[in-house]
């Protein structure tokens, strides 16, 4: 008779909350589980022995946490060194805890690692495990993370309704997505197309720089053939040396900051874009959103059923697994395409996943580096799901 | 036999399609109307003759088009004057058009009013009818706006997953949120809260101006009390002297604008609160988003039924009643309160709605300012619909 603990790490998503649950329905499985534990707010409750009593919870609030976005246990973006994972140790020993289960990306995966081999060197039994998850979609080995697919369902439907609103009023509209270094999130906007001219008509990812001018040269051409121009850019939208627009904008406005203005804010690089298009091109109608915090905390979102179900079933393996294997990262294999989509998971090694990130297969990019391609598409809409369908009469033949 | 127009002007909403569906619907029972035009863009359209056959569109696709957001006519921003209007009369006059609805807000309004009275006064017979839309809410007469249920719906349920991720990562959560003169969207913000504790702790109205010396003590205030705080303000947030916060500030960059940089964006305003908070407060972990578009285009959405029908059957009356009478602007009226909510329809004249606009009551507003009543709850509630359900474990006892 042993217990357990589950904590969830990072950034929230629409589907973490779903992993947390696969954990408790299936430590309840476990006869050899006597306790399982919540931390609040990740590795910082550990060390303070903040928990909840997770195997008292009812099934219906367990049903309704499921269903709730963000991390219903708190969050953390403390990294733990070796000194704070000696102290995570010692509170595993205390409460003889013999599962971790870890939900998180991969600083969570190498927390877990670390973690797992100072037990080991001590002689003390645990089993570590890491369940995956991140908008970003950056984790190596699994052939997707839970939480993309449903960001990527909010960033479709968002850019499906914005180039509706830029065709009934046209102009140029910059949408900024999520991912400072992968670009699987900013990709998922090239969803939203479903007639030939609907946009985004240029999508930017950070794993292809662009200079301003060739950025606004592609604008330009998209604007005269269309009439109007919708572009999706990541947050990591970079220049030619790799630096970030973002980056940039931040260091001019440091050399001109005065006491009420300041630049660096969260809408700064899509108001930069716009003024850019708007002074440089010329463009009278020039607008800019930043979809921001939207993209993994919306409550009102129809989430993917495969990202759901999928964020479940990794929650629920890494407890199974965990009962005969010392340490391992839930990966997802593919198996079959389109309608016939399906996924098996499979233990990998947590040094495999931790530390480690994965940007956008250059089969997945066009060669302007300015758009998906349909080998993206194919590899994203079955992890986003069916999307909506939607009709506009105003390019319809006139009478 | 005669022939009718329909168009769309302003900002889209999420259910001004469905009014343009009611309206084609109820011509198709009305023998005396040959054809029923589409106009393209509003106005434009109208002088420029762009029209389409909507009685040729078939029933599916239209029921794809009541289920999509934005216009899918197209929209404008034109505000026509005396000649554009003659021109428009003249348009009429040349396609024996003898029925104008015109789905939009009060600019709209005043549109078909001017029009109207042009063809009086020139013996032309018309009937120029009004549909309401706008997310604003902010007409005369009508009880509420179709529009304004589906992006409050938006709205609520942004604050509802975002109040869940700042309490997984707590600080202080600035969303900015449409609505320049009248704060009724703002206010479906307060929606959101379902818990004693939830989120949003503050939200600000343009109807309430507030100095930053009172909003910094206020977010002070809420956040020694919860440990977080999230605000939800009205772009038209303003000072004591009725001047915006998004004003100011853009003549505070002009003094200090230099080649590359402009603060005058969409994000401007939040980052600027944002940034005020984290200086002037100390607070270290500050985010701000502004909504933008995503709030009356987002194509994920599940919209207010309430509002889905009210837009539809707006569409339908006005012409019905264009049948008998030569010109009103459908208004709505509530019958019932919580779920007894129920509403009929009634016809007000056009220039009772033609440009002027609505603000909050002051009942609906916290005698702090900073916040909003149970009445505002019981009057926006049905409208939203009901929302869904979170849990959030992060303050369950710990063991």
């Amino acid at each position: 008779m042993t217990n357990a603990i589950v904590s969830q790490s990072g950034g929230p998503t629409g589907v973490i909350n779903a992993s947390l649950v696969g954990v408790i329905e299936q430590v309840h499985k476990q006869e050899q589980i006597t306790n399982l534990y919540g931390a609040v707010h990740a590795v910082a409750g550990i060390v303070k022995e903040a928990f909840i009593d997770l195997k008292k919870i009812p099934s219906a609030t367990l049903e309704l946490v499921a269903a709730s976005p963000s991390s219903a246990l708190g969050s953390s973006r403390d990294k733990p060194d070796a000194a704070y994972c000696e102290k995570i140790l010692a509170v595993f020993k205390k409460h003889d805890i013999r599962y971790f289960y870890y939900i998180g990306g991969n600083d969570s995966a190498n927390t877990c690692h670390i973690i797992n081999e100072m037990a080991q060197q001590s002689g003390y039994e645990l089993a570590a495990f890491h369940i995956p998850k991140t908008v970003d979609n950056d984790l190596l080995v699994t052939d997707h993370c839970p939480g993309f697919g449903t960001a990527g369902r909010f960033v479709a439907c968002a850019l499906m309704g914005d180039d509706l609103d830029n065709r009934a009023l046209p102009g140029v509209k910059i949408d900024i997505i999520m991912g400072r270094h992968a670009g699987f999130l900013t990709g998922t906007a090239a969803l939203a197309k479903q007639r030939e001219d609907d946009g985004p008509h240029l999508v930017y990812v950070p794993e292809r720089p662009v200079t301003m001018e060739r950025f606004l040269a592609q604008v330009e051409a998209a604007y005269k053939q269309h009439g109007r121009c919708v572009v999706a850019a990541s947050e990591g939208i970079c220049d030619e040396d790799h630096v970030t627009w973002a980056e940039k904008l931040a260091d001019a406005v440091e050399r001109d900051s005065h006491d009420n203005v300041q630049l660096s804010g969260t809408g700064a690089l899509a108001d930069f874009l716009a003024a850019q298009v708007k002074t440089k091109l010329g463009i009278k109608r020039v607008r800019a959103d930043t979809f921001g915090y939207l993209q993994r905390s919306f409550a009102g979102l129809q989430r993917s059923t495969v990202d759901v179900l999928e964020a479940r079933q990794c929650g629920r393996l890494a407890v199974e697994w965990s009962m005969s294997e010392a340490s391992g990262s839930v990966a997802i294999r593919r198996l079959g395409d389109g309608a016939d989509y399906g996924a098996d998971y499979f233990r990998t090694e947590l040094k495999n996943v931790a530390e480690k990130t994965k940007s956008v297969p250059d089969e997945y990019i066009n060669a302007e580096g300015n758009g998906m391609t349909r080998a993206f598409i194919d590899y994203a809409l079955p992890l986003v799901g069916e999307l909506p369908k939607t009709e506009y009469l105003g390019t319809y033949p006139k009478i």
